[in-house]
């Protein structure tokens, strides 16, 4: 017997197998619940290529989205992405026990609370990642960089079970940045996603420096930034004046770089439209906040996608 | 000899061939410049297909770019795409003598300020053309509809060469409407293309209907008319206030429609972006006119087309 958390990752895609990996490696029990790499994980296990050296494990359970499971766990990560018709608190209640925390791990604005609706006896702790992740097959995950996690309460706070995850992160090999805030940390990740990713998409896959560079190109992303800004300050969360600048000079730095919405787009997968700006602009409506710039591209990838 | 005058058609594409076969009807001597379809249409002339009867027609004289013309007409007829990187003026000064008039028949807003700078001291008539006509191949025009023209001098007036113009026109067997302000008859077309046609190609190809019932696409195509009608306003043409619902009552009657830029940006031709909504947010910007919206859709365009 071990004292280390029983952990169960529901959507175990590139990025839910990486945490699940890392809380393996800090000698966790890990279970996974798959749906169409069920086979070829349930044969072979994740395999990883990563700069953090040896990933691969193969996961304690194996479960399919119809099973039940055999013993609850002490906390489900919940991975899968963040779409309009998935219903997620519906994809997490088979797996939760009367005692199993859920733990996010997630991109994007205001996706906690229909969890925190569907569960709220039980613990919820937030997570943003920062991590370029993707799955290049079955049950195979190429790892090209970074993995840190911020991490807090919903809506805020630190408690035992934050403090508890973020040591076994760290034991596992990644940065972990505690947040009595998260939800603000939501909306600083924000100020450069509502712009980027979307922008991206609208132009069929632009790279960060192409958009940049493009007559009025920097003007429209710094006034979608400020945008940001001014709702999340709106919604109590104000962040430093100097973040737009920071934020236009750290991209430039980067270099040209696809951003995970742009590789969606690219591959045909669904976009994360709402989660990463229409929530936004719903808050911005709420609050009466004008938002012209966020509105007009959000318009026109509906255009696209209704 | 014949009274009628002599006319030469610069760009006859399926535009210019049309209008080049109107005039022909109406018994002038028509002649073209061309680049690609040389060979097919001084061969074949231009085969037409159209509800208005018989259009194919053989020209009086065909031209390549390069020539010299063997005597100057009295108008030259330009009707190539308003395109950044072509000098029209360029292209049209071979074939302009001493006292030929240059009629424009061409799309877009504040298109005019070029030429009438290169030619101070020639007739400088300008038309808007609504019609729906494509070419289907060399010398092939396919014209399904419409051809009327709207037409006056530039930057106002209606002169001598209008009303002689116009007339044949009419004798060709289409309507044209005389008007003294014909700048402010493109503001009143601006305010249905600068929407539509631009967002179409942002939405990768969408038709208008589409447009209009996505999530906040009425929206959006309502502000933006607004945002067009200041700046016409501002640049001394205010137009009807009712103008911005009754295109978009216009355009729900009309049915799904695929407008020109639609059709270009689907069969990869250049699009007339400037002409069509750089020209208004140009003119937004000298005059301080705020147009975050047109201003939007303007900048992912010039992302995507930089």
């Amino acid at each position: 017997m071990t004292d280390k958390p029983r952990i169960l990752v529901v959507g175990a895609g590139a990025i839910g197998s990486f945490y699940g990996a890392i809380l393996k490696r800090a000698g966790c029990e890990v279970g996974v619940v798959l749906r169409s790499d069920y086979d070829a994980v349930k044969e072979g296990g994740f395999r990883f290529t990563s700069p953090l050296g040896e990933l691969s494990w193969q996961p304690d359970r194996v479960y399919r989205a119809d099973e039940k499971p055999d013993r609850f766990p002490d906390y489900v990560l919940l991975c899968v992405k963040v779409l309009p018709g998935v219903d997620r608190a519906a994809l997490v209640r088979p797996w939760m026990g009367e005692h199993t925390g859920l733990v996010l791990i997630e991109n994007g604005l205001d996706i906690e609370r229909d969890l925190a609706e569907a569960f709220p006896e039980h613990p919820l702790v937030s997570c943003l990642a920062f991590i370029a992740v993707s799955r290049t097959g079955p049950g195979e995950i190429h790892h090209q960089a970074y993995g840190q996690l911020v991490m807090g309460n919903f809506p805020a706070g630190f408690d035992g079970h934050c403090r508890r995850l973020s040591s076994l992160f760290r034991e596992g090999g990644i940065d972990v940045n505690d947040s009595e805030a998260v939800v603000g940390e939501r909306w600083r990740k924000c100020v450069w996603n509502a712009p980027f990713n979307p922008l991206s998409v609208l132009c069929n896959g632009a790279d960060t420096l192409s958009i940049l560079d493009a007559p009025g190109g920097e003007d429209l992303v710094r006034t979608m930034m400020e945008e940001v800004m001014a709702v999340a300050a709106a919604d109590g969360y104000p962040l430093p004046d100097d973040l737009v600048e920071k934020n236009l000079v750290g991209t430039r730095k980067m270099g040209a770089y696809k951003n995970s919405m742009a590789l969606d787009y690219l591959n045909d997968r669904p976009i994360e439209l709402d989660a990463i700006l229409g929530n936004v602009v719903a808050i911005a409506q709420r609050l009466g906040v004008p938002v012209p710039h966020l509105t007009t591209v959000l318009t026109a990838l509906r255009i696209r996608y209704q």
